[in-house]
């Protein structure tokens, strides 16, 4: 396996050029952060991720997470560099000063999560995890829960876990049965909860599991669950974890990938309830869920993002290696020079580009809408974070399945073999188009909540701003090429928008049946146009005879290359919406 | 897990109306056999395909092989599944009657193939590379060594292996270093193979292996390299297998799938040399491999439809059973109802038919090319099968990434636990598109050899014939949708063969750096081809009140959903293919 470097240069290319980082960090006030403190900060993360987390990927993978009498026991070395990772201060990076956070901005936490997802994502799952309990807590619990919660959340001492599903009650979250029953001024949680990440381990000492459960006197369905914070262990007075809770992990999932993140059967109140706290009102839980969901679906997009990116260096690495055959001359011949690996790499490096501009400029669309100046442009901003937000989880997460298979492509016969380290990227890629929703969720909800509800005016803004950009592509003469092609995808965005609010409103199953193409359609579009845009900056920096030309040099044929290889996918996918629905629902379900 | 149902009635289908089955075997001057023969042979492996190899694909993929003192012992029940392969004849059927084989269509032996490939893929590889090693032995060893081998190999009672990969020589086998030294009657083989299929197990008294090595006095690359024939164990007088050959495998690989397949590393001669027997003229051995490609790579194709076979069938059970919802009057919604589920359903189904369709269509071509009437129409027969098979290859692997993709994700969270089985075909499955031949080794086979070689000669008479079948697809109104989307993506297909023929005179990269898209291209195009053969032969069936109507609309349905879904995907190969060849080999080495 091959190490991890972080792609610091990319990376802060897009915060500076693409992000506009110093500008965001001055309309957000933030007068101490600005982009050379970023800098600084992912040049450490990139560091850590290399040296800490990354030699812990492959054993956590092979030895995975056992559970034993004292519950589950994490991979070995995990603890060390958990305890690593709190004393460095990463888990506070973007929460509130007021808990010991360091208030930066959320796009540069994403930036920062990139690291941890490439290095080792079965390891980054526990802070993401932390991460979104921490937000539920901060944003619905009373001021007093907070109190006692938060402090050790946001430094990490202690991790948080997210309780949402049961045997019964998948993406049906109206099926949950777990029972919460009032004592005191707690309730007493009973039920079993699955799919649990980091549901229990000995990292920490304690554990804080966010947990939907129903009131006694609950409405049926959706609107009768409540959130609940039910920690491994109580706190005594001066709010050290003290008595074990009624609260346990019974067994472990045996899973395709990710095996160093121990995936959780959970089990409340066993003997006789579990102790929790109400957060914020009664049968609010899954409202207070969604307000957490921007966050978590596009930290998941990201995670496609870290995943490919690993799989992309570790390629690179062996097709650099890698000898194949002998030139006339003696000289030895590295697959990196065949045109069809390095159309491979290309197509890899391409996507990684395009996914990247688009996970930081979607992230960095919450802060925009956080520090906006007016309500306007808040709601601006807002709209584009549910609009992007789709689009980073479904479509980051399915290219991270073509990214990671050529990853293993390009090894070859080595690909298979489980040594080589590139099959586990492999794997571990696998859950990010299922968990956190899956692809066919974040279409409906693209294509639903997202496009038809507004009647397309959200989508129609960006596409106007694409339009925009292609606009001033065609100034740049260099870029003509590439504006080509994404003058011509925009055409054809807005022709499968056009079927949609057209069909949406007519038929029940027509939408839902092209959601995923469609949602598709809309990623490549939004992939070309950011790799555009980067070109563009990277253009006029060359012009300027500003920066490392060979580098800027690299962007704009990257862009390229994904507008003439990964674009141009985006007409068959028009085809597939405006022809395609009826064909789907066509077949008796007898006949399959 | 599901069971394994074998898609009996369309298969049959396949043979019948598309294939031509009894015309090919009248043809072929097989006068005791015709289509209803062909049909109890199927229904018989179906049955044995379901019933005992289909029960052991799971424990193999969990237990796998091992490498004890004894050397590999194979999964628990393997042994005697193979036994009771042996004893219903399943290996003999297409070899010579001279051999103790039936002398079956080739057409056939696929047909029945994909059973064992879809029952059980790491079993199935046992029987297909003895297959592969019998027909070696077959075409290019003395009456001699056949006499002596064959008898055995064709009845399955010995397993056969080939051994080419070295450490140093994957797809360069101008590098292999192994050598033989000759010792009175027979040679004395000194050297390591590596990813050596089968190369050891406990299911039979002995196991053969064809080994690629150098004479002493052998050139130097590919035009020194001679073929052996290596038995597990030397005969006696009796033609009994005795003494134990100085040939061993002295480690398994540890890899993603096909876990029950053992890959091994062996060694010959580490105890003064292993005997082995020159199979026909010393330096020939490149050359008698490639004899045998053909059949090989189109047999790894047909592996693509058997797990997406497989994958599909589970992934149809678990949508029937698993319930998300609940209608208003109490009712459970099974996810098969979901527009998406059913989506990814018809996917998998109508890349199905159309790999099946190619896949015995080209397999059909070899039967055509041996029982040709003149030598003219054995040479056209001849070149369609040159020109399929790396399609068959290439396309039917690379397409059943997707289908097994699409399979577990069908299942959500539970696709990504391994006791469910899917995770398991989604695993399997990613070898295929790897050994014999990557797919960019097949799209480079396809592009040179196949199309530049002969400057688009067959590829032009394949797309001829499409034409033709669209010329028919215009007398019947009910398919003229169908038609619209095979005539557009005929076209596409000659403006790419056009560009192909243009640019691979004047550039030596451009070929190769989008000769995969390319193969992509060709394949889409066939796959909607037969597919729309297809449906004009159920939809005339249908007119003609014969046949279960249901399942003839369903045929053309699939075929509808095909032109509307995957076909499309023709026009973003072309622009890829004519207008992206320069950007894949624009970025200097150094930027990756």
């Amino acid at each position: 396996m091959s190490e991890y470097q972080h792609p610091y240069k990319d990376v802060t290319f897009v915060l500076r050029e693409l992000v506009g980082f110093d500008q965001l960090c001055e309309q957000a006030g933030l007068d101490e952060v600005n982009g050379e403190l970023a800098e600084a900060i992912l040049e450490e993360a990139g560091k850590f991720g290399g040296e800490v987390l990354a030699p812990l990927n492959q054993v956590g993978d092979r030895e995975g997470a056992t559970l034993g009498e004292q519950g589950v026991q994490e991979t070995a070395g995990f603890a060390d560099a958990y305890q690593a990772f709190v004393e460095g201060g990463w888990p506070t990076l973007t929460f509130p000063e007021a808990f010991g956070g360091q208030a930066l901005p959320n796009v540069l936490g994403t930036a920062v999560n990139e690291v941890w997802q490439s290095a080792n994502l079965a390891y980054s799952l526990c802070p993401l995890l932390t991460q979104g309990a921490t937000e539920a807590i901060l944003h619905h619990a009373s001021d007093e829960l907070k109190a006692i919660w938060l402090p050790k959340m946001v430094s990490g001492e202690w991790t948080g876990t997210m309780n949402l599903t049961e045997p019964g009650a998948g993406s049906d979250l109206a099926a949950i049965t777990t029972k919460a029953v009032p004592e005191g001024d707690h309730y007493l949680i009973t039920g079993q909860k699955i799919f649990i990440t980091w549901g229990d381990h000995q990292m920490t000492p304690n554990v804080v599991h966010l947990v939907l459960a129903r009131l006694p006197d609950a409405p049926a369905g959706v609107k009768g669950i409540s959130l609940f914070i039910v920690p491994k262990f109580l706190l005594d007075e001066q709010g050290e974890p003290s008595v074990r809770n009624d609260a346990h992990c019974v067994s472990l999932e045996h899973k395709l990938g990710i095996h160093a993140s121990p995936t959780c059967v959970m089990s409340f109140g066993e003997n006789g309830g579990a102790v929790g706290y109400l957060v914020g009102e009664p049968h609010q839980g899954l409202a207070y869920m969604f307000t957490m969901m921007n966050h978590a679906r596009q930290a998941v997009g990201l995670q496609g993002l870290g995943i490919s990116e690993r799989s992309y260096q570790q390629a690179v690495t062996y097709a650099r290696e890698r000898i194949q055959g002998t030139r006339r001359d003696g000289s030895k011949i590295a697959i990196i020079e065949f045109p069809d690996v390095r159309r491979m790499l290309m197509q890899m490096r391409a996507s990684i580009e395009a996914m990247r501009g688009l996970a930081l400029l979607a992230s960095a669309e919450a802060d925009k809408a956080k520090s906006a100046a007016d309500a306007e442009q808040a709601r601006r901003s807002f709209d584009r974070v549910e609009l992007f937000t789709p689009i980073v989880k479904g479509w980051l997460t399915e290219m991270s399945q073509e990214v990671t298979y050529l990853g293993t492509q390009v090894h070859g016969g080595m690909g298979f073999i489980e040594e080589t380290g590139s099959a586990q990227h492999y794997r571990d890629a696998r859950i990010l188009t299922i968990y956190e929703g899956t692809t066919g969720i974040q279409a409906l909800d693209l294509v639903g909540r997202k496009i038809l509800r507004n009647q397309g005016a959200a989508v129609n803004a960006l596409l106007d701003e694409i339009e925009e950009c292609s606009r001033e592509l065609a100034a740049t003469p260099e870029l003509s090429v590439l504006n080509r092609h994404l003058v011509k995808a925009l055409d054809e965005a807005r022709q499968a928008v056009g079927w949609l609010l057209d069909k949406g409103a007519q038929s029940a199953d027509a939408p839902g049946a092209v959601s995923v193409p469609f949602m598709m359609l809309m990623g490549y579009l939004c992939g070309a146009w950011v790799s555009c845009r980067m070109a563009q900056r990277a253009t006029a920096l060359i012009a300027a005879g500003e920066g490392d030309t060979e580098f800027l040099q690299a962007k704009v044929t990257t862009a390229r290359f994904f507008c003439e290889h990964l674009l141009p996918r985006v007409q068959g996918l028009l085809e597939t919406v405006v022809e395609g629905s009826e064909s789907v629902m066509a077949l008796p379900e007898s006949q399959f």
